[in-house]
């Protein structure tokens, strides 16, 4: 099989690449591991940026995200036992974020695709890419008892944090950043309202806890756990009451619960590899970089990858430039470790530290107290949250 | 001997406060351990925010500074090898702070008071604070061989980290919080212009540096050091040296060296202890807390603590009213735990942490491109530095 553009992976990064390129008339194939009900089960991040929701307008895939995805003007924090709002709308002079299910892009995608007959393979087995120094760099997979092979002339690593495109690159090429934080999110999903129409970040002396919902009738929420907890010693009762502990009073008594749909336990990590390109192998998304999920800003980092990555294939093709190309470590890079920095830091701020004591848990309520009665402050905080802008030079 | 406030440590606090209190026409003792040429010889701070200067205005010991002192608009930032202005005065509006020592500070201070025919018992042995939960407190101090008492309404403790007045607080009424740095500062001072207007913060993978000034002819450079360093390990030629490779090509050119006539090594620290009154003991500056020097907001606290102690206690005597004594301690800590939160967040952003790696380094530099580039975060930066408003609620 011969594409212009080999895909690893089919996650939305992936898919979202695919369909910018097919928009742009440049051929790519997807290879993807899994099978697609299983991609489609995983359950990631809800907040989109405004860079995201362009970005899937311009790949035709926005008008269900229009219909069902809710505006987001502004976010609360809650210490000390009180609810602060951020007005993240008024802040930044008119930016919003979207609450959308990062599945339900994924499905959008995925309908967009297969509506267009375009290339996916799923349930390929040993996923590999070799040559991508060269100027024909392939990719090879095993299906149906099978070896198949892609020629193509460039392959985008959007395989995840645990694919084979960075692993493929010689450790001597890749320089890697790592912050595992001392702690763990137990998440729950419930066909429950939300306890508040905008998500709740609070920084409780027991630990942290986030309000968030995936429409007006799914609520997700998420308590800091040990690292070493186990999803089993939850039941949704001792769920409930610990999170009740850590809200306000008026939410406390707000919250609906039912029973819980999913429960999983998820790590927090910070990672970053450098740089992102490799010859004629790109990494996007989480292959290149985790952040932990305090900031909402995984898909949107991948998102921002994949703006980068399509404008510079398709100048390959059309303009015949490799200036996209040679930039896109450089551009991705810049705006990740921004990303990166304020993910760590709003975790840092609203995460109960075993190692920092009192002290650290004073500084916390004392930037609280600070960011939420400076407009400077206040403004920095929402700037990140609807996103920074993409760097351009 | 009575009086209605005792104050114990005639540095600029213990200062500020009587000659405020001398202005209302309230009387005060000062109690100092320590000869006036010792006090005068410690080198401290030199950067004064606006609330600063303008109690020293209002307490009648401005003038020289307004002549001597040197107003700064702003400061520079200098990482990954390029210097970038921060300005202060813009971003806040036209606030700016004043370089000018504590050492002239207390000068100006012991001047007025002497002039004013003011008591101050210097180098005053063994003393101790006594009674303060009651209504007559006493303090006792012994000189020239004898016992002295002083019987006072009220006692000030000016008296620093190490001194008598907090330490006379029982265990069980004292909460404290505390952070040591792995790390000190190592400081020279040297009768040479310095090596440019304005400080240079400097954020280098070979460790923190400082470039600052007293005056147009003296300057003050800093290097971050181990904690275990000593200075006899360190000519002067060495510290220049390394000094250079610290700063940006430009400074390294024209920094003008010289003999350095101080050396020496400060550790940093954070601390803070709530409350800050006892009864008729009120703490006030070091006496209660300490912030690493990073921020140059030492003395500043120390100076809003005086301000609302004076207010507080000329309240007392001219209007019969306990409101501002009851709101000495809260309003002070909420100020001293921004300040806190502030000189902790500068020297966790500008030092080169041992236990942080890679990761540390590359948050550091994400953090300080996002600093300078987005008008906000300079803005809350700006508001910190030039000092942010008192509390009055």
């Amino acid at each position: 099989m011969r594409t212009q553009v080999a895909i690893i992976g089919a996650g939305p990064s992936g898919l979202l690449l695919g369909q910018l390129l097919h928009k742009a008339g440049v051929d790519a194939v997807i290879v993807e591991r899994k099978s697609a009900d299983y991609v489609l089960g995983r359950i990631r991040a809800g907040v989109l940026e405004q860079i995201t929701m362009d970005l899937l307008d311009e790949a035709g895939v926005g008008a269900r995200m229009h219909v069902e995805g809710l505006i987001h003007d502004g976010i609360n924090l809650l210490f000390k036992g009180q609810r602060h709002r951020i007005d993240m709308r008024e802040l930044t002079g008119g930016s919003k974020v979207m609450v959308y299910g990062q599945t339900e892009v994924t499905h959008d995608l995925m309908n967009a695709r297969q509506a267009a007959g375009l290339t996916t393979v799923y349930e390929a087995g040993n996923v590999s890419v070799h040559d991508f120094d060269g100027a024909r760099p392939t990719v090879r997979y095993e299906k149906d008892g099978q070896t198949h092979e892609i020629e193509c002339d460039f392959i985008a690593g959007c395989d995840g944090y645990h694919g084979v495109s960075r692993a493929s690159v010689p450790a001597s090429a890749l320089r890697t950043y790592e912050k595992v934080y001392p702690f763990g999110w137990l998440g729950i999903m419930v066909d429950a309202p939300p306890v508040a129409h905008e998500l709740i970040y609070a920084n409780s002396q027991r630990g942290f806890a986030l309000c968030s919902m995936r429409s007006t009738h799914r609520s997700r929420y998420y308590l800091q756990c040990s690292m070493d907890e186990k999803v089993a010693n939850w039941s949704d009762e001792a769920f409930w009451n610990e999170l009740r502990l850590r809200l306000d009073p008026e939410a406390a008594e707000h919250l609906v619960t039912g029973p819980s749909i999913e429960k999983s336990i998820a790590p927090l990590r910070s990672f970053v590899a450098e740089p992102m390109r490799f010859g004629r192998l790109f990494l996007a998304g989480d292959a290149a970089h985790i952040v932990p999920p305090t900031g909402a800003k995984g898909l949107n980092l991948a998102t921002s990858d994949v703006s980068y990555l399509s404008k510079a294939l398709i100048e390959f093709y059309k303009e015949k430039s490799s200036v996209g190309i040679d930039h896109y470590s450089d551009h991705c890079l810049r705006r990740v470790w921004k990303a990166a920095r304020f993910s760590w830091w709003f975790t840092s701020l609203m995460h109960k530290f075993p190692d920092t004591g009192e002290f650290g848990q004073k500084i916390q309520e004392a930037e609280l107290d600070y960011l939420v009665h400076s407009r400077a402050a206040s403004t920095a905080l929402a700037e990140n949250y609807v996103g920074l802008p993409m760097e351009t030079n």
